[in-house]
């Protein structure tokens, strides 16, 4: 069966090795350049698009901020899983509100902000501090903008204005800022037919808004893990989802709320490689050609690091127990993402002894949420 | 980093899997075609094999039948790992036979026919039964003969002298047949500074000369497991081995005798994918290209079971609990290694309920090594 996955990254990379053990003949469409690539030489297929839709059994994605003329030639070929709908609500947060609120699922009290009349409807609406995140193509904690009081909102709204102004397709999402207790994430796929599968909750910690570390040792309680299979059930069958779906939560007190959902296989589910038996990359494959979904029950505590702008390691990393480093094979450069590490242990005293052990390999500067795991511990 | 590997089967393949996770770069020589390949996709790179050799940093092989003058050729370099006396060694039953008397590692008492004397000789110096093994090129069961009683040496003996006429670079082995309680097979890796790790003993179950089954357990007694690293160690310092080294034992109650050594990653090592960290792909790649070797325990008992002959299983074997099915993207023929199925679980006991939850799933004529094992349990 070909596949032919719109993004051309680690995540694409990802899927496609999983692809070869399953059989499946994976093509990458990048986006930027416009060209058909195998996802793990990069080598150039000389087709267009339009080839590669012939070609393809099926179409995925590997990431949500896809040019929307892309995705409607797709979509219209009939063979796209998750479809252009899936993708947009993961990349236009006006849609992925809209999502949330017909699935009726939990999430932070928000309004659209398109002008200086919202903008102060938000302020007196909803309650103080605030967050004010563009509506396309923020993630990693880009484009968002703080706002912890009223004598703020003089001082910001020209940036926002601006921000609106040079925009005219963007709009600010203004959401009132959750005093959560931590972040947690499911991944979970949904097949052709409707079956659902999702792995264990997976705490995970940022950085300036980036990822850094996830973990998963089966410590967050089962009414936890309920809330978000119930959410997540929701939000698929919401979008008649085909694929792995992400959804990040905040965790306030027993409560879950949604904070964003990722249409695709997702970072904090990368410890599945090596913490389950059937990998995100690999269920996400099987979700979209078809294959019955595969295990996703937690083997033993896992924890994951990303590597963030470092294109090397000590190399006693490699020989730690339980302990396996993948890299992306991207060129160097500040705070991209290189590889990632996952570690894993019989019992989560043991996992702590491992990621303590992980550390002291790692520096500080380089691994910062690594760090301050440690030290909150 | 780059690496050449001698064979483009389905060892070359997933050891290119592996070695994208690692950033290393694979191309392999097939030595049918005489063409380099990419191990994955079987794209022919326009190059020789002098051009390979010089594009490669590191030259290993995926399988020991490989012609002297390509051996040679590629030792000539200096990048090969392990070389071409080991490759030999796993090739030529006379060379492993003195490779492993100087290595003074126990195996079945034996002698070389080159002729009738010879044969003659066999017959008076070794006990009844014997089996006769061709020097070259035998594996799977396939060049060999079993000789129980002197009247049949009679019978037999046209057909081995038609052989040794007709095959003049070949010789036979007459091999004492050892009446063993099972087989087992250690697969190891040794660095270039001579650290050596390896895996927990495999229990192996063949059928006609092929494995069909294996089972790691952690059942096996631990004065088995140092006897195999014991014997490991001194054939790989032997031969200054560098790379996965797989041993196949005999075990006649607690003893063991080497049947024979492959000078390569193997097939009864399979399991680790799943079973171990670090696979045996991986760490034949770590060692030859001089990265620390990785963690080689047994996160929980593991099965593998060969798919031989079939390109298509029961769907919902995919979804089995602890189980991942492995294809190799061969064109289907009879008896031919197609994929491997790994299964694990939590404990001894649920491995054999998994096993017998995957053998309803697979017709006993095609798996026979499977069905065989669950009635013995």
């Amino acid at each position: 069966m070909n596949i032919l996955v719109l993004g051309a990254g680690q995540l694409a990379r990802m899927m496609a090795l999983d692809g070869w053990v399953l059989e499946l003949s994976l093509r990458a469409y990048d986006v930027g350049p416009k060209q058909v690539v195998d996802p793990l030489t990069k080598q150039i297929y000389p087709q267009s698009l339009n080839d590669a839709i012939a070609w393809a059994d099926v179409i995925t994605s590997e990431f949500e901020h896809i040019p929307y003329d892309v995705l409607e030639t797709c979509e219209q070929s009939g063979k796209m899983y998750p479809d252009a709908r899936a993708i947009k609500a993961g990349a236009d947060r006006r849609l992925e509100k809209e999502l949330l609120e017909q699935a009726q699922v939990a999430n932070a009290p928000h309004l659209i902000v398109n002008d200086k009349i919202g903008f102060e409807q938000a302020l007196t609406q909803l309650d103080l501090p605030l967050v004010l995140k563009s509506a396309l193509a923020g993630y990693d904690g880009k484009g968002q903008w703080r706002l912890a009081t009223l004598a703020e909102a003089e001082k910001l709204w020209p940036t926002l204005q601006a921000f609106l102004h040079d925009n005219p397709q963007q709009a600010l999402i203004a959401e009132q800022m959750i005093p959560f207790d931590y972040e947690v994430s499911l991944v979970g796929a949904r097949s052709h037919d409707g079956d659902i599968v999702s792995y264990p909750l997976a705490l995970n910690h940022h950085h300036q808004g980036v990822l850094n570390l996830s973990i998963v040792d089966g410590s967050l309680p089962g009414a936890l893990q309920q809330q978000a299979q119930q959410m997540f059930h929701a939000i698929a069958k919401q979008l008649n989802y085909v694929g792995v779906l992400a959804i990040e939560f905040f965790v306030v007190g027993e409560r879950l709320l949604v904070n964003e959902i990722a249409p695709r296989v997702h970072n904090s589910g990368h410890w599945s490689q090596q913490g389950a038996f059937i990998s995100q990359f690999d269920n996400h494959l099987r979700a979209v050609a078809g294959l019955p979904l595969g295990d996703t029950s937690l083997r033993e505590p896992t924890a994951m690091v990303n590597i963030l702008g470092e294109d090397t390691l000590d190399p006693a990393v490699y020989a730690l127990p339980g302990c396996r480093v993948h890299w992306y094979g991207k060129d160097k450069r500040a705070g991209r993402k290189m590889g990632h590490i996952n570690l894993s242990a019989p019992s989560r005293e043991q996992l702590t002894e491992h990621i303590t052990e992980l550390a002291r390999k790692l520096p500080a500067e380089q691994f910062p949420a690594l760090h301050l795991y440690l030290q909150q511990d």
